[in-house]
């Protein structure tokens, strides 16, 4: 069996305890983590970036198909992605869990687990946060702090005219991911003698449930000598991110429908549950990719990169954002925003 | 007939804009507020602090009489308070919300009134955030930056035996404003014909409603050329924080009943509501007032400060923190803690 230990056993210090004692700092730049009234931080002479998200059960996650050690990891690296999208470096993460006590001390290190397994990767430093009951469901809010040096930073409004539009990896598996798991959780909850298919799914499951942020990508390009001219991460799918770049910008952009990058077990899962892929890589969100665009000039030195794929370029006219379809018409990108409300 | 205007009408990045659109930046630290992937922030190279709070209905906020404006107020105070206590300057704070449909946009423009005067009384920037809808209550999640310079820095660990424990303000007040409150409830779901008496408690009433973060006296503090040898915020009341001072700092503590500052009000309605006083003070919470130490030589330049009350002295056995009562009796200081779980 199981052990199960209540959470009331440990008290909220006792929580902050262990979190405390589990957590090894690893940045020179972090001067004193938990235990204080707050952490400190130094910046050595870079600007600082910050950034939040905050998850909230039975609306960003559904634990009965997310593992608690993802849901950790998934937490930090959404955010890391921000900072990634800056151009930055991450740096350090508070950590605030509302909990029930539904959960166990031994589930809350599960989650744990997952939230030390991302720093670690993005070596980033759990420095603070806060824990409190909650009347309902699990809440998670992680705030990161990133540092870069002030003329390497990527804004959003930067973009220029005949600038190429690129996109890391490959978009709209984590939305696919998505509709495997509600599909299997339909059929267990009507049959729960049927065992989950998902083997030939574990590619868009994983992006799903344990999305990484794209620093890989972001060392890349600084090795490569290529600061990008206006930066998105693709939380809510390329259409509505594209949007933003443009709308900030005051660019438009054509988009070509057969260069969007998508992976073929998306292609299959979408084919399966009666999905267009290209819709799903649109504005199916949480691919947690970067979407960027880079001057003509440097395009030589970026073309090597296998994780990068260009899809179009900007143009002069705000008013249009386009996808050239493979048929050779062009149609409009929309987006209906990723409305939670 | 109040207005009531659908959040979904305005949709999640409608609310950003507006959101957006009512901030003002205040501070030149503040280089990119709202509106990207993260803010970016400059140091001007001093130290970073960072702190966050979460606050949830139903633990932390009861909306059947905590006024939305009150609680935007108080979100924003709890977590400069966090600063004050790290003897820094309030910079920036970011605002996430969980918020169900049960809210209007209308309320939604309350809440963020609070927020925002309370931005400008401490002069912090808000330059960022997420917004979120909530299947169940409202949720606050706010992180906020300070500046200190590395020597100016005050933690809680570094007080030294016969040093001067000092407290601003008086104790006791929020939780019998809270008690009031309570009681006034219970009070009108037995009979809604009933009218609030809380007039004759409005003191203790708004120190749970709106608290205010100790700025004043950490710039009073400054202005005497005093840098206290330790600091906390009173969040759960005075036995758990100099429990931990004295914790953290290896010291132990002589408190002196007659000196706890308590207002009249604070006594009165501890006294209708059959509540200890002392009691109040010491386990009450939310009291947000600064408890810190100083060297002896420092006390001639905080005397004339007629906010900061001085209650006892550090010692050297980490084994004895005890007050001394007006019987002459000195009892120990323990402390449940304050257990959310």
């Amino acid at each position: 069996m199981e052990n199960r230990t209540e959470l009331s056993a440990l008290g909220e210090f006792g929580l902050i305890r262990r979190i405390q004692e589990n957590t090894n700092l690893k940045n020179a730049e972090t001067i004193k983590g938990i235990g204080d009234d707050a952490a400190v931080l130094s910046t050595a002479g870079q600007e600082l970036l910050i950034s939040t998200d905050l998850l909230i059960e039975g609306i960003h996650f559904d634990l009965s198909y997310a593992p608690l050690r993802h849901l950790g990891y998934k937490a930090i690296a959404v955010n890391v992605s921000d900072i990634a999208a800056m151009n930055g470096i991450p740096k350090q993460v508070t950590v605030s869990l509302g909990l029930s006590n539904r959960f166990s001390v031994e589930a809350i290190d599960e989650l744990y687990e997952g939230i030390q397994v991302a720093c670690e990767n993005y070596k980033v430093d759990l420095v603070g946060g806060d824990t409190s009951a909650s009347r309902s469901g699990l809440v998670i809010s992680v705030t990161v702090t990133g540092l870069a040096a002030k003329d390497e930073i990527v804004y959003r409004n930067t973009a220029k005219p005949n600038d190429i539009i690129c996109v890391t990896g490959d978009l709209g598996a984590a939305f696919m991911g998505l509709q495997a798991l509600e599909r299997e959780k339909q059929v267990y909850l009507a049959n729960p003698d049927m065992k989950p298919e998902l083997e030939e799914k574990d590619y868009v499951v994983l992006r799903q449930l344990k999305p990484e942020a794209r620093m890989d990508m972001i060392h890349e390009l600084k090795e490569a000598g290529v600061i990008p001219t206006s930066m998105i991460d693709i939380s809510d799918g390329l259409a509505s991110e594209i949007l933003h770049l443009c709308r900030q910008s005051g660019t438009g952009a054509n988009l070509f429908e057969d260069k969007i990058p998508i992976d073929d077990q998306t292609y299959l899962v979408a084919t399966e549950l009666n999905f267009s892929p290209l819709t799903a890589a649109l504005n199916g969100g949480e691919d947690y990719e970067l979407l960027f665009t880079i001057r003509q000039d440097d395009y030589e030195k970026i073309k090597h990169i296998t994780d990068i794929t260009t899809i179009g370029y900007m143009t002069a006219d705000p008013a249009t954002v386009q996808m050239v379809m493979k048929s050779g018409t062009a149609v409009a990108v929309t987006s209906p925003g990723f409305e939670h409300f």
